[in-house]
């Protein structure tokens, strides 16, 4: 068989602010053999997480730093190859940390088999992967759920927001979203069922989220941080819970970002709690057994903002980091 | 009996910033004889709260605000004169909301008379008195400390803060407070046994507190904000609590002074949670029982900021709100 082509997106600097071509850029090479062991998967989606800007500037929080003049890590949706391991064959669709790259290598240890029926490939990432996992634990574990809550989700038509806004309903709250634009906010009630949905780039925001909160808000789903965090602490009810999920507006600032005034924490004694989904894998297969249900029953979808070709990589992560896209950013490499 | 002459302070104007003379008159008026039902308590002393400031300016989430032209309200604790009223008899000592007076009417609805044995009049008012139960609720219920818990705690030798570290190290926290001047630091360790204390005068003070906390704050319990908290935040360790109890450095400003950064929140998967002390009032018999075992074993005391004669309350409550004292404030009214 002769050699196969793997073009990859290589990490060349760490980057200062918005990743470009200094920091991110194409190359090819050749896809490996494998051994003894191993088996070679065929890529046809990659995930992006923004938590991946972090870890392109050294380690953090989210995991140790990707080292420079690698190819860049993620989630990728596979098809096997060629296998040398007695667990995995040919045709087997996996999910594993495989790279932004066309094709890689896995010894199995960290690859997952998608067997969920009636579950799109593109879903098992997607919906099934570490965005819906995050939102799951957020909501139920931090944010407590009851049935008549009212919850507030930030980045709402975003990967995470739009489940955990989603599972909200499912539950039994009355579901606020924030978004950027009348289409997404259009897309929260029409196709995911929320109450309302507010526009951050509308000029009345403030009085509009305030209209929208009122009595007040019981949870404070936040994915986003800074003005949209201002807006809404003090919009929050009496013994409200703040799960604090994400802060992305802040990822390509510093440290020394000041927060709101934390007197509303007092006066109406709130809960704040800041989670990384790293301490809760160990939900997976609840999130999975109760997601697949969901789906199946038609409560339960994501939006993806689809790019194509392995090339398109570094642009689709920048507009997702920029808050410009729809949905769950996913790069299509191949066809199965 | 002739008339008996009762000096009490008015509100005679809601207070912008400090309270002064304008806002807080003395004025004489009669003890007032007591109806059926009704005692007459002479107060000994009178407890200032810094929460009181805030309900001179209105109503506030401390409670419903105090009428302007009225005796200003405050807890007092003193000795039964003349009693129409068949569960209290003359001689009894009692505490109630009598305010800021030398003599009270009191229905005995909200009078709780006083027979901890071995506790002294000013301990039964101070120490078990409202200041050492927010301590123990924020400390115990929000602050959850375990054995070998780094514990900081912010306005260490005020009466919340002094008796929330005396807990901790009852508990078997490492206890770490926050305080004015190097009289005070030298107080907390030596004569309340705290592990270390720091002073926010000192101009290495950001380097001191990095030290003192290192590997990190399990349990931070928050009296001041402001330039406090954002120093103490970036010191949390991973899953720590911030138990927010008061934020008294902002009380004579607006609502609109930023906190730090939330970035420790999330990374650090933080829980910060605001309480107020009116949602658990049905804490205090469990406080006094534990406490009172704790005075009679020499491990729990306070300090009293005392000042002499009803003129002076309105001088205290100043310095209590410039954190120019030491301990709680108490204004002796007259001897038993």
């Amino acid at each position: 068989m002769s050699a196969i082509v793997n073009r990859r997106i290589l990490l060349t600097a760490r980057p200062k602010h918005l990743p470009d071509g200094d920091s991110l850029q194409l190359s090819e090479g050749r896809a490996p053999s494998p051994q003894p062991g191993q088996f070679l998967i065929k890529h046809l989606y990659i995930a992006l997480s923004p938590s991946a800007r972090l870890r392109m500037a050294g380690d953090s929080d989210y995991g140790p730093g990707m080292p420079v003049g690698e190819v860049v890590q993620g989630q990728t949706l596979g098809v096997v190859m060629r296998s040398r391991n007695d667990q995995f064959h040919e045709g087997d669709i996996v999910i594993t940390n495989g790279g932004w790259q066309e094709y890689s290598l896995s010894s199995g240890k960290t690859a997952v088999k998608v067997d969920a029926p009636g579950v799109s490939p593109l879903d098992a990432l997607g919906l099934l992967g570490t965005s819906g996992l995050t939102a799951f634990v957020g909501l139920t574990k931090f944010g407590k759920p009851v049935q008549g809550a009212t919850l507030l989700v930030s980045a709402a038509s975003g990967s995470v927001g739009s489940v955990a806004g989603q599972i909200g309903k499912i539950l039994g709250c009355r579901v606020i979203g924030i978004t950027g634009g009348q289409d997404k906010c259009r897309y929260l009630v029409d196709e995911l069922h929320f109450d309302q949905a507010v526009d951050y780039r509308s000029p009345d925001f403030a009085a509009s989220l305030a209209s929208a909160c009122a009595p007040g808000v019981d949870i404070y789903f936040e994915n986003v941080g800074g003005a949209i965090l201002d807006a809404a602490l003090p919009l929050m009810a009496d013994f409200g819970r703040v799960v604090l999920c994400g802060m992305v507006a802040t990822y390509n600032q510093g440290q020394g970002i000041p927060g709101p005034s934390w007197l509303p924490i007092l006066t109406k004694r709130l809960t704040v709690a800041g989670f990384l989904l790293r301490d809760h894998q160990s939900a997976m297969q609840e999130f999975r057994t109760q997601a697949t249900r969901w789906i199946a029953e038609g409560q339960l979808k994501m939006n993806y903002d689809l790019s194509e070709g392995i090339a398109e990589a570094p642009a689709a992560f920048a507009r997702l980091l920029q808050g410009d896209k729809f949905g769950k950013s996913i790069v299509k490499v191949a066809d199965v």
